[in-house]
Formats: structure tokens, sequence, C-alpha cells
């Protein structure tokens, strides 16, 4: 008897499929292709030397080396937990040891935060567009998606998803948000916390961004406001999901969340039975640069993406169509361009690769309900100027050719 | 408005709580305590040297670097696909990279196993007593477990669970059982073989310790026969979850998956959503260590834990009351013990870390369904000989206390 995978599967997973962008954006390893698409650091920009310095200082020595080769506690590497709590206090977020997990990047935080929480039928409350990632890790376990309610609603969260489902959590990205790039104001990260606080519904803010700021002032993030709100991390209702990969390396997938005690405790045992613990060695390599990196590490990162954001805006001004709008992020790695609503993304991708050598990510992707088909997200942080502005300029004539069509 | 986590979380996760168990072997990390409770590796046996020159080549070259730190695919670093590819062929499971994902170890293959086939109430169905960590997996999906039926029974999937439930998959340590020691003969991997394939049931083997064989033959693995069965992988029903925690070193966190591309399809989707993919300076450290490692690693690793086993196996034979049994295990890392009926595990360990300051696991841990009380499960790859013969000696004085009592 041979097995009929799909019926063998879970319901759940029979209709999970890649996407045909993913597939398309494969091509974007080609030679001569200019990608906007990924959402990816500049690896000039990572502190190669230093990990390597610490990668071999670590490795050097039996002592630590046992340490760092052996199985470890689920929670993560203390030394790095207590240096992450003293960098979210310093940010506002007053934090202990015991409220920070160390997760494989901020993506698994949301798998975890989507296990502890969801339900089929719950609702999560999010923005429209949002980070993909998150619609997927939540999408495993068949939420309802839900726009957060307006200031004054008295509805809560027993009844603000649509049909009467339970609202378990509102994800928000407040800096330089992914795709958009836009960032939520004061008054509007006020407005929230107050609002998730009259729903008692926990919040939860993916800062992933929160580091690479440009331009202006910098913001308290949701959860230093709910800290003030509430007394202290404990009492008050956030999760904090933060990563390393935008500002040391990603592939070294080190990120966290910053919660109550009794949500890590949770965490803890989701992380433990599902794969026990991040790799310690580079747990302990983080740490060292993480502590040791000298302070200009941050602005150098900052200081090119500025110059590659402007590159961008500027072709985006010479080149796009006069009917094409897009935003002006302050920070983050992205820029979100709205063309005219008869231009659809998806076709302008595959014309774009074809006639252009150019990827970039079609809206739609982004939308839990599948709008946004004449949106599409543009990275600026990887490609030098002159590279932004050439693809630029190409897009920029395929979408022309797409108008006068 | 302040939250009351333990409603806000999803019913599933309400009751989970940390092991007491797992609370009092926190304190085998006190000095004094002689631990037979972990199952973890001789870090002295780690290869220490070859890691840290592999990290240096990789890191100190700037385009290696550029790959070893940035995002990469969750399917896994190819070279390293392959390579196990390569071992897996070689050993009887012919396979190509297409039939591999990389996974953060085998705890995070069997919960990825789990995700995708178990839906709550689906049946498991499994050997009395089994991995702890594989049950934790599972258990998050809320399946009943239930033993394989007996050979020649007619069973079918549909109705091989009480109360007609169906199994979704058997899951089976063939070599050296985690916690018993114990394997499955040639004639019972036949037998197990055939009898899935009877009932259209996909196979999970876990090969965690298939390395670690010390006396006797090598034996094919459930793989291995489920290939030349099925005239290969693909259209066979066996999903392999290999490891390198046993052979290389645990916090590199790097096992794998072996399994029919529809279901590595599946995997992979599992993969990108829950933590985009594992670390890759490690998959490329490993790569080069696995690939370039003497002829004289593995019989190093094996040497040492023979003796060791073998002191312990002495030991237990001086040492332990006549009424109690364990098995004798041909590799692996652990042996296990039964006691005499009126003596309960737990009570026995909490006397024992108190009266002998010697650790070990109560074997009730083990059951999917809390029996075996009076059974317990001894590491014996950690400790060296003078050390693991004077614990069994102090835990035996345990034990003849207690039935003296």
């Amino acid at each position: 008897m041979s097995i009929d995978w799909n019926t063998a599967f879970a319901p759940r997973m029979r209709q999970a499929k890649g996407s045909a962008i993913r597939e398309l954006l494969k091509l974007l390893d080609e030679p001569g292709i200019i990608s906007f698409a990924g959402g990816i650091p500049d690896p000039a920009l990572f502190p190669r030397a230093e990990i390597a310095k610490a990668a071999q200082r670590i490795l050097g020595d039996p002592a630590l080396a046992a340490i760092a080769l052996q199985y470890a506690p689920s929670e993560g590497y203390g030394p790095l937990r207590r240096f992450i709590a003293g960098e979210m206090t310093e940010r506002g977020v007053a934090c202990g040891t015991d409220n920070i997990l160390i997760t494989s990047g901020s993506q698994q935080a949301l798998d975890f935060i989507g296990r502890l929480f969801l339900a089929p039928g719950d609702a999560v409350l999010v923005v429209r567009p949002t980070y993909l990632g998150a619609l997927q890790a939540f999408s495993a376990h068949q939420p309802t998606y839900e726009l957060l309610p307006a200031p004054g609603s008295n509805r809560t969260a027993e009844s603000c998803g649509t049909g009467g489902r339970r609202a378990k959590f509102a994800y928000v990205i407040a800096d330089f948000q992914n795709p958009t790039g836009e960032s939520l104001s004061l008054g509007e990260r006020h407005d929230l916390v107050a609002r998730a606080a009259a729903l008692g519904l926990p919040l939860v803010e993916d800062a992933a961004y929160d580091r690479l700021r440009y331009d202006g002032e910098a913001l308290p993030s949701l959860a230093a406001l709910e800290c003030t709100r509430a007394g202290g991390i404990d009492s008050g209702a956030v999760l904090s999901c933060g990563t390393f990969s935008k500002t040391i390396a990603p592939a070294l997938r080190i990120g966290w969340i910053a919660a109550p005690r009794p949500v890590i405790e949770k965490l803890v045992l989701i992380k433990q039975a599902s794969d026990l613990h991040i790799s310690t060695l580079d747990q302990m390599v983080l740490h060292e640069v993480a502590a040791a990196i000298g302070p200009d590490h941050l602005p150098r990162i900052r200081g090119t993406y500025r110059a590659r954001r402007d590159a961008m805006l500027g072709a985006l001004a010479a080149f796009f169509p006069a009917a094409a709008r897009w935003t002006r992020p302050e920070g983050g790695m992205f820029i979100w361009a709205t063309l005219p609503a008869q231009l659809d993304a998806e076709a302008l991708l595959r014309r774009s690769l074809g006639e252009a050598q150019v990827a970039f990510v079609p809206g739609a992707t982004f939308h839990a309900d599948g709008s946004g088909r004449n949106t599409l997200r543009l990275n600026f942080s990887l490609n030098p100027e002159a590279v932004a502005i050439e693809g630029i300029r190409r897009l920029g004539g395929v979408l022309h050719r797409a108008l006068a069509a």
C-alpha cells in the first residue's frame, strides 16, 4: 500500500504551498539581475573581523569551547540574556534576565507567540499590509486577521474579531514597518497602547528595525510605553521581539522575546519541545561582538543605508511615472510604492524580470486578505547607490510602458 | 484592564508546565553531584581544534564569510545537504539533495513532523517507553499514543488508534533506543517495515544514536529496509531523522530529515515560517568538520563510551540489589534499570540526591501513559569509569536501604 501524502498530512498543511512569487524570486541569484526583493542587510557591513576574533577566542579556550559546543538551557545563554535585558532597560523597557528568551531570529519569536496564544478561529489584530513572515507564522494556527478597532470603540477582546471571534493579540511594527517603511507617530503609539490596555489585549511588538533610524527623532517603543503605563514589564501586557539580524548578522539567527515572566515560562517549554536551544557557539560569539563592538558600528550602518535610501528616493522621483506614490521612510530597509490602480504588480514583476532584469516583491503578498495588487516593496539596503539608480531607471521604464499599453 | 495570562493562552498550552523532574535535575550542575541524568556527550570528545580551524577559515575569507553570515535558503546549506545525502546513500538510503532538510538538531525534525502530520485526536504509534523529547514535540498537537498493532493484525491506519482514531505515523528508534538502550533485531526491523507498509503508515525513524555501536553487527536501518522494499526513498514512506549532536557537537544544533520529496517540500514551508533557516556559519563549519574529520574520530568516541558502558555494567552487577534488572545495550548512551515493583524512582531520585548526591532520570517520564514508576535511565557517556563506579556504588546503597525499609 503506497502513501497518499496529501491525505497523510494534517488538514491545515494540505493546502500549504510555496508561493509563485518565491519561485520567481529564486531568479534573483542570477547574474545581471538587480534585486530590490530581499529584506537583507549588506554583507559588507557585517562585523566579520570581530566575529572571527570572538569565535577564535571561544573555540581556542577548552573551558569556553566545552560550553559553546555542549547542550545548554532552552532559555538561552545567560550572559547574552543579561546583556539584552540591560539594553532593553536602557531603552525604557526595564526588565531582568528572566524576562528574556533567546530565539532563532525574530521569526522564531513570532512562531512561538502563535503557538502560545492561537487556536483555530482566534483573531489576530494587524494593520494592512504587514510582515509576511508574521502572517506565515501565525497562519499555522488558522486564525482570522482583523484590523485594530478604531479609537473610542467600546469593543472588547472577546468581540473585536468579526463574528464574535476572540482577539488574542495585536501585532504591530512601530518603527519602519516591513513592508511600507512607515512608523507610528508618538500619538499613535500612545493611542495603541491605551486601546490594547482597554481591550485587555496583549501587544506583540516586532522591533526588528528599530535601530535603523536615519532621520528624525527616536520615539519610545510600544514596549516602553506599556511598561510606563503598567508600572513594569511583568504587570504589563507587551511581548517585544528583537533581533541582531539587521545590526550584526542574520545567519547567526539570534533574536529574543522580552515579556512578562509567566509568558516567558511557557515560551521556554515551547522552545524545549521545538529545538532545545539555539547554537551556544553563535550565542557566545554574538554576545562578545555585541558587547565589544565599537561606537561607530551602528552609525556606519545607518550612514550607508541612509545614502542608499536617498539615492532610491531620488531615482523614484526621476524615473517612476507621475501617477505612482511611495513612502519616504525615516529608517529600516524598505520603500513602498503604490501604482495606478490598473497595474498588477505580480504581472509587472514577470515583465520586469524579463525586460529589465529587476526584481521586487509584489505588495499583495503582504496583505492578509490578498488586496494591494497595485503595490510593491522595494528594498534599499543591499544595493550601492549607482546600482539602485540603474535598477529604478529600468523599472520605471517598465512601468511607463505598462501604463502606455 | 490587566491580563489573565492563563486564559489568554491557547487552551492546549494552559496546562503545560515544566516538569518537577527537570527542576530537580537543575541540581546536577552543583559540585559534588554525580549525574547519570543527562543524555549528553563527553565534551572532551568534541573535535574542538577542527571546529576552530573551520570557523577561522570560513570567517577569514570575505567571500565565504558573506555566505556564512547572510540570510540563506530554508532547505539548508547546499554542500551540507549533498554531503548528508551521500552519507545516507552509502548506508543504504539512496537519496539526493532534494530529499534532505537541515533542522536544528533532530528535536526540530520531530517537531516539524508533528506539525506536518498531526491534528488533535490523531494517533501516533510508539513503543513504551520512548524518547521524551518526541512525546513533547508531538504532544503540542494533542494526539493520542497507541502501541503498534501486533504482527498479523488486520487493522488499518484508519482504525489502529483506539476509538477508531486514525494513526498518522509510527515513531521508532531502531538502534540503542533512548531511554532503554535496546535495539530492534533484524527480524523485528523487517517485520516493522512490512507492517507499516501493510497499514499504509509512514515510519518516522529517529536515528540519533546509530553511529554509536560498540559491539555486535551493524543492522540496516528501517529507512534502508523501506527503500529496498519500496524501490527508493521517493516511493517509500519513511522519514529518517539524523543528527550530528552525538558525533560532532550538540550545541551546533545540526540535524536533518531524509524523506520523500513531497514531504520535504512541505517541511521546507514549515521551516520557513518557523525560523527561516539554521545558522549558516554552523552549517558550513559542520560540513567542513564532518567531511574532513579523520578516520579515528568515531572509533575514539566508540572506544571511550564502550569502556564507560562496561564499567557501569560491572558496577551495577556489583552494587545494585539482586532483584534489579537492567539492559545491556550494544551502543548509544543509556542503560535502563527496572527495580522491584514496590520502589518508586521519583521518590528514589529525591532520596538519592539528598543521601548520595547521585542523579538519574525516573523512567515514568518516558512513558506516554505514566507507567514505569519503578524504572530509571542511567547515562553512561559523560562520566569517566571511576566516577561512574562510585556513583553506582552510592546509588546501590540508596536502593538497598529503600528495599530494607
